[in-house]
């Protein structure tokens, strides 16, 4: 595999959509992404595959092994981007798909397995909501809901168009991804691969603190009921908690509005979004119950729940391969989870998945500034072929 | 005094502007001021006095003694509300010093100095500055600054307008208020009057907290610079570093923004308005190079002066009078400052100043919820009517 094949494609598919003010905005619904799919396509045709785009706009190249009745091989990333995001988010992993299918390509009548690489549409966070393209192919979209219908219909999506893009995966053996860590720990510990374990779950909550509001001059100290001083010791309290709890736990509060917000008035209402991530519901269990008990001390608290995801677990036999490949390669890695959310949490539901990891520098993502060096891009993309070689020779798996 | 006659007016006038949701919404620069003036006038006109409207909308009466070059004794307060405020903010003490006027009238001839009753425009927060009538009887208005000029057209104001309205006080004795303390302590104490010894000083300043944005799901706890939980610890710090302060002394965080306020990164930058307010400069003084040394140990933090209102000092004859009143009257007192700002911070800049409190059930002012028992207010009023009793018989004072 050529390191500057890999980096010409890259970066000349990357430059859709780049942003005058630095980084790429090839966000989902916007005119770069209907822009991206005829380049994506000669690209893929390029690489030796069939081409199509289905009906919510995942890009489709696939591979003939030529056997009857072979076996299906999923690669897929996404190449919509947040914006101003960054060139490696979810496009890497489609290029390491390609490429992986051209050398394939050039070691003619080997292949026992067709390669099917699909870059998907509308990832990242969006108004018909993120893994959008992914979740369509796992036949998870509401349909049934006239209010999403509506919504779609808005990005030119009828219902029809929703329910045929349902991917066959009857002959599928596994769903490989390769993507940008996003996160700090592969670039703090100098390694070179992440070997993903599984994708954590997520539960965010509506946590409103109420207080009393009141003069800001005339209430002395010790007649204050100030909603944002509980909600600061609910905030530190819940820090202290996810630090207790261990295990990759993470805990933010990432919303925050105070009421009414004016500046001699104490505060007497703060609405706060509460999200924690974690592979291990029973911990993110825990959290909750103890986390609720002690708000409940602290101040007068309503907390709601607003969304949950259950953790997804990756297929333990991929991680092997991997890690095999990884250590006979002498490669640095790490057996991780995946803090952020992909399109393998939908085809988990499908099919095993494989997901590997590189590092993100300083762990900046969803950024102009996010960056990963090229050898380590080259690495990645070099694991991933070795893992779809060793899948694509046995007999089955999972 | 009757009480009667002093709730039929305050109720009568404080209905100009009752709002459809609740509370008087007689806010500066709506048309229910304009309404407002000719009903006062008429009522101060029932009070035996001469009455005028100045070019900022205050309204005065005045009850003339007769003497030559007698000494004039100024009582006044407020007649604008916030919106949806309560009726006793500001119009009680106008009331109190009309009904006093009334009865000076009804006692003829046995008057030695002017009485001078004025309710003032635009005391509470607005666009040209809160106590805005007062700053401009005292000459305090930025006639200098053309976007303050500006501002002041949009409200009908010419800059003659401004100048002229500047009052002579070359007669003036003293300046006297009646006030709801729009605080908890007299009503937490069951304490009849409030005798204010000073308004405290204000500072506010800008604390922008810096932190590190990134994912929120791949960002481990201990690789984290979340400038929200700083921000916690910061506000938990002034809390505890205000009540250590004591003297009265106390803190807010009025305004709070965070950013970027997306559910899933963590806040990279907090902004807040942190307010003090105390009786004593050197207090602040100490509170805010403890507070700094602090927050600096805490986090990457900035804190930018924007306001510094210096605190103001009653007369202490005028309280001593008012103390001795109440003991005759065995009425239950304290001496106490003022937490919020008054028409008497422009007026103690000309003349020495004396204002009384009365009780504000729960604390609640600027608010439809606030109340004064009845029998409260007129032991303000009749507190009042006695200092001005005691005053207008003295030969000078201060």
């Amino acid at each position: 595999m050529d390191l500057e094949t890999v980096r010409s494609n890259l970066e000349r598919i990357a430059a859709i959509g780049a942003d005058p003010e630095g980084g790429i905005s090839r966000m989902f619904g916007t005119s770069f992404i209907q822009e991206a799919q005829p380049v994506l396509q000669e690209y893929f045709e390029s690489c030796g595959m069939e081409t199509w785009v289905d009906s919510v706009g995942n890009v489709h190249g696939l591979l003939r092994s030529g056997k009857k009745d072979a076996q299906e091989i999923l690669i897929g990333s996404h190449y919509d981007t947040v914006k101003q995001g960054g060139m490696f988010d979810g496009l890497m992993g489609v290029i390491a798909g390609a490429e992986a299918a051209r050398e394939f390509h050039k070691e003619n009548g080997s292949l026992t397995k067709d390669l099917h690489v699909i870059a998907t549409n509308g990832e990242e966070g969006n108004d018909l909501g993120g893994t959008f393209g992914s979740r369509a192919m796992a036949g998870l979209l509401d349909v049934k809901s006239e209010a999403y219908l509506e919504k779609a219909k808005a990005f030119g999506y009828s219902k029809e168009d929703l329910c045929s893009a349902v991917l066959d995966t009857s002959r599928a053996q596994c769903y490989l991804e390769l993507h940008i860590e996003q996160g700090p720990t592969l670039d703090k510990y100098k390694e070179q691969i992440g070997i993903v374990t599984g994708i954590v779950g997520l539960r965010r909550f509506k946590v409103t603190v109420h207080g009393i509001s009141n003069h800001a001059g005339t209430t002395m100290m010790e007649d204050r009921d100030d909603a944002l001083t509980s909600a600061a010791q609910i905030i530190l309290m819940a820090d202290e908690l996810a630090r207790e709890t261990g295990h990759h736990f993470v805990k933010t509060f990432g919303i925050m509005h105070i009421f009414p917000c004016t500046v001699a008035t104490i505060p007497n209402r703060v609405e706060m979004v509460l999200e924690i991530r974690n592979e291990d519901e029973k911990l993110m269990d825990r959290f909750m119950d103890i986390f609720t008990q002690k708000a409940l001390q602290l101040a007068k608290v309503e907390i709601e729940p607003i969304v949950a995801k259950a953790p997804v677990k990756c297929s333990a036999e991929i991680a092997e391969i991997t890690e095999e490949i990884c250590k006979e390669e002498g490669i640095r890695y790490r057996i991780m989870p995946s803090g952020a959310t992909h399109d393998g949490n939908a085809m988990a539901l499908k099919v095993p998945i494989g997901m590997i990891f590189v590092p993100s520098r300083a762990g900046i993502s969803h950024s102009k500034e996010e960056w990963t060096d090229w050898k380590d891009v080259y690495t990645g993309i070099s694991v991933l072929y070795k893992v779809i070689k060793k899948l694509e020779s046995e007999e089955t798996l999972c």
